[in-house]
């Protein structure tokens, strides 16, 4: 079976399984108040060139996205996402669960536009009526995104700009930001997202964690009572130590990196691979999401060979978009032999 | 330093370890939808003698209480529990926050009684007013209690008589259940529990996991499309086979009582320690968590001798009750130097 | 001062203003359980033609709208709304402050379309994560709209069927029914709604009352404990019987259609008067409310000349949409005098 | 029938509804921006001595509570109560259903003492776990209470001393406040409850308003946007002039007072009928409610005679409490009468 259906089915990066087998039996004070948890987020803050930075450990990305929009917004402000945005379709109403409503922009290969964010600022604060209508109080990007694509530095500083001139907060939904910080072209690094964001997140689950999420409030901008509020969400981790040691070994040595670049290199053959099949990308994602479109039936004989992919969506009658997802755990040797199977597939 | 604190400061029993890491490179799908889950499951039933258990695996306490509460009860509906219960002062608000109140009974070492559970639920339906008052639609118990006392079969029988008496589901938080199934003198089995309530959770944050607990629907009772519940509360692991691995593995040959034996074992020993020191316990507690009123200034000196507790409650000027707790990771040669200390301590 | 602003402007009709008067010193029993609710509700039900119906009295159009979705839809639900809808965005977000997600269709003129109903329905089913979405619970219409427009019978059976096929409960927010009853051309009756919608509430404040809408449910689906839950949104009047007595009055000999066709036949006039002035509508509306698109500058003469409009929207640099409503309370000689100094303006 | 069962029984004084009648074709801007609420919180600010108050008008009691309470609070914080508080047991949950916990202390005749509500956020404060609670962010009072007993100033002044040394806003339930004001023997008056409270409601639905409650924000504390979180609550009313004007005509000449002293001279006389029939009265309640102990051989035939009473609560077997309430409407013959038929009913 050839399964590049997503980054996050297998277990944890080596490293981090074998730094939990060394401190296990180490005992730790609860809640994140432990020095592990220490440890990481003081290597975040040098990672991110933002001393001030205050770090704080989650578990999942919905749960992330919803603590930390609740917490952040004042209960009459919403927060602006794309269409395609994760909190607007993907977190079975997360967001609203908690109270809060998400206010769509037209999406452009997942990401969203300054001057359309600047429009609806723009619009609202110029309506008699806004006292009767969501405030938007923040704006939500994913880096990458949903659909494996990435903001230039312009396009984020011209966002960032936008939120400065309306008083909202930016907030980066990084859960794949190790796959942003290495793509080839990229010039955005974790230093201009700490310097342009109010708070964003860097991914554990789908970038060699077991689990776990750091959240960065980068402007001395955590919410009063932040574990209290985390608490009350259900979110709180009793043996926090276990999110703290894997960051820590993250965010040691590079390994954070280390972990996206290889991923990255994978999804870079595949895409040549693709190329080289004479198919055309479905978008042109220089991280590890790609996506492909391809006739129904040749994703059948696919699945025949034992192929898992990630269904994305129906473009037309007969045809499909597929999505194959690499990771730290992905091998060269499975990417190239699904390149050939598709080959194979194609010519039949 | 020797740290009694709580039975959540190490990592994880070495044997769910080791699974982790043989399994770690395998491919699984998300969701709690893989095939460790289901085992997990399938050996929970069997432990519970309840073929039709519904199972869902989640992350911590206050969260699963939080999801179970909220999904079980219709939005009219409070929760009763004792004042001293875990949701009713423990939890930051987390009950109140899903929009569900916590209805308090008087606690009796922890637990509550079925007499007054009775009465309270007749005098709401008696009353004349009840529709604008909050319904009682559910009956929290800890088992066992904050206080490490247990309830016998006969009253949780009782209890129960009156949950179908009024309609009120019976939920048990099992946090740290373990050590009330190996507990000395304990009469109430897996099976009972699985018989007499309508949900509850078998906890392994507190008993031997690195994290997790395991919600068992009883009656046929899961609440519809309970995933999508899970989600919208942030709940959702999607690594959710790192969850199954570690239940799989503290229900494979006993694991999970062997934990539970261990801890109650020493805890006895310090009972006994504790007794022959001329000290009285503050309650008489048959599991792993021991309370022991002590002076201020022996307390002082434990502390300065490297023994870590955990504050209980002010019970008299100069008087102070602590509780110590013992784990799959103490040892008993821990143990028997804290009573050694102690003693020590006390002849001062 | 000419202001046709809103129908919400004066206080209420005067012939309930008479029967407040003549009960004033009556004793009732509160929260809507006495008499005059109870013939307020049996007369809606004949007007209904609905013998089954069940009728409950709110005090306004956003509460009534938050509580009826709040209380019909399962939490892991949304409702489907024209983006337009006022649920979608002149609600201050209290829709998503009950915790449930605004799923939003394109508008024609206000209205949905049964087709893209059908078609957000159908991917939702189909897709294969839409346990991780928002489950499309209940479709939002208003009648009249926003945009003043109606539905056919045939456009509501139409949407009928498609909620039917996929079990999504129908409500019509009827905060102005009594402008859409009797508009010219419609062949919608209140038995067709009561037939077709599973609830739907029938307005008053905008039509006559002080204050009160109905809702009206209309297939035994009435939420158990409904008081319960209208209290536990704050929303439930103690002296229920004032918005008893002026339903009451409102379905006496017909009084509420009166209102409504004395405001049509007033939106009629104006509605020729503007075609009249060589003015085109924006809006092809039948009932209470007109939009015309003036250039700003004849705008800044109207408000010279005292008269007061509803601002709607910018279409274009110099030019906007502006809003003329007509009520009970509306005189035709106001009207005429409108018209008037429109064509003044206009040629000046 | 002889109907003494509580103060909304009736509609509106007299002279709301002469003015109201007066003034019903006037035209007026919704939302409460109107010049009658803006005559109406003018006066309010005179009566309270206190020309800084920001007043808003809202519809009924268990409204008010809510949404005073959920926009004053942060999300982590509850509300202190006594336990027999309206809010702790009397509206359904609906404190709860906006995510805050109402934290009890006992009761004494409806009061809290100022030494049990320092006690309890002290020990709040010295919990060294306090981060994993819900923080008392207020204290609720009712004035009178629901047993219609009064603070004395000397109390409130404690009461606001333990609030201002733990940062909680005191909020004053007002429901009756009419009679509070003219209650014999008591020293608080308007300007006293205006420096000492945050906030607090003067309440209008029970004093003699068709509907209605002004809330007073008394130290420039309003929350910011609160239009917005009315509307969100549901609890905005578009005809808001139609709560000002009755507002307005309380406060003008006196009104307000002259309707509790009336209610209380009817009070008084009943309570003396009482005593004179050789009854003890169960609580002395120097306000408009009045509390008496009877057998229920007694009762049954006081209803046969055509006393409609409210039922309390059952004190022993064959014995219990019931409430008379006298207001504006109640007449001087109805209480004599009463008190005959009691007195008959006791001899037989």
């Amino acid at each position: 079976m050839i399964r590049l259906q997503n980054d996050y089915s297998e277990g944890a990066h080596p490293r981090i399984l074998q730094r939990l087998a060394e401190i296990n039996l180490e005992q730790n004070p609860g809640y994140c108040t432990d020095a592990y948890c220490a440890d990481a987020a003081e290597k975040i803050r040098q990672a991110c060139a933002c001393p001030e930075a205050e770090v704080f450990f989650l578990v999942g990305g919905t749960q992330t996205n919803q603590v930390v929009i609740d917490t952040v917004l004042a209960p009459y402000e919403g927060v602006v996402a794309a269409r395609t945005g994760h909190v607007s379709c993907h977190e079975a109403g997360a967001i609203e669960f908690s109270g809060h409503k998400v206010l769509t922009l037209p999406q452009h290969e997942g990401r969203i536009s300054a001057t359309e964010l600047q429009e609806l600022a723009r619009s609202f604060w110029q309506d008699g009526n806004h006292e009767h209508m969501v405030f938007p109080g923040m704006v939500y990007i994913s880096h990458p995104t949903e659909y494996g694509t990435l903001y230039s530095k312009k396009e984020l500083e011209a966002i960032a700009r936008v939120c400065r001139e309306f008083k909202m907060s930016l907030y980066m939904d990084g859960a794949r930001l190790a796959y942003g910080l290495t793509a080839p072209g990229t010039d955005v690094t974790l230093a201009d997202i700490a310097r342009l964001c109010d708070v964003f997140y860097i991914g554990g689950t789908k970038c060699g964690a077991f689990f776990g999420e750091a959240v960065v409030f980068t402007k001395g901008n955590m919410p009063a009572h932040f574990l209290t509020r985390v608490k009350q969400h259900g979110a709180l981790l009793a043996k926090g130590h276990i999110a703290g040691i894997q960051f820590d070994t993250l965010f040691t040595g590079n390994l954070y990196c280390e972990i996206g670049a290889h991923a990255i290199r994978l999804a870079q053959i595949l895409q040549q691979g693709l190329r080289d099949a004479g198919l055309e990308l479905y978008i042109n994602s220089p991280t590890n999401q790609q996506f492909v479109e391809l006739p129904d039936t040749v994703i059948r004989k696919l699945e025949e060979r034992g192929v898992v992919y990630s269904f994305w969506e129906k473009t037309a009658p007969g045809k499909t978009v597929i999505r194959f997802v690499t990771s730290w755990a992905t091998k060269e040797e499975t990417v190239r032999e699904l390149i050939q199977i598709i080959k194979e597939t194609l010519i039949e």
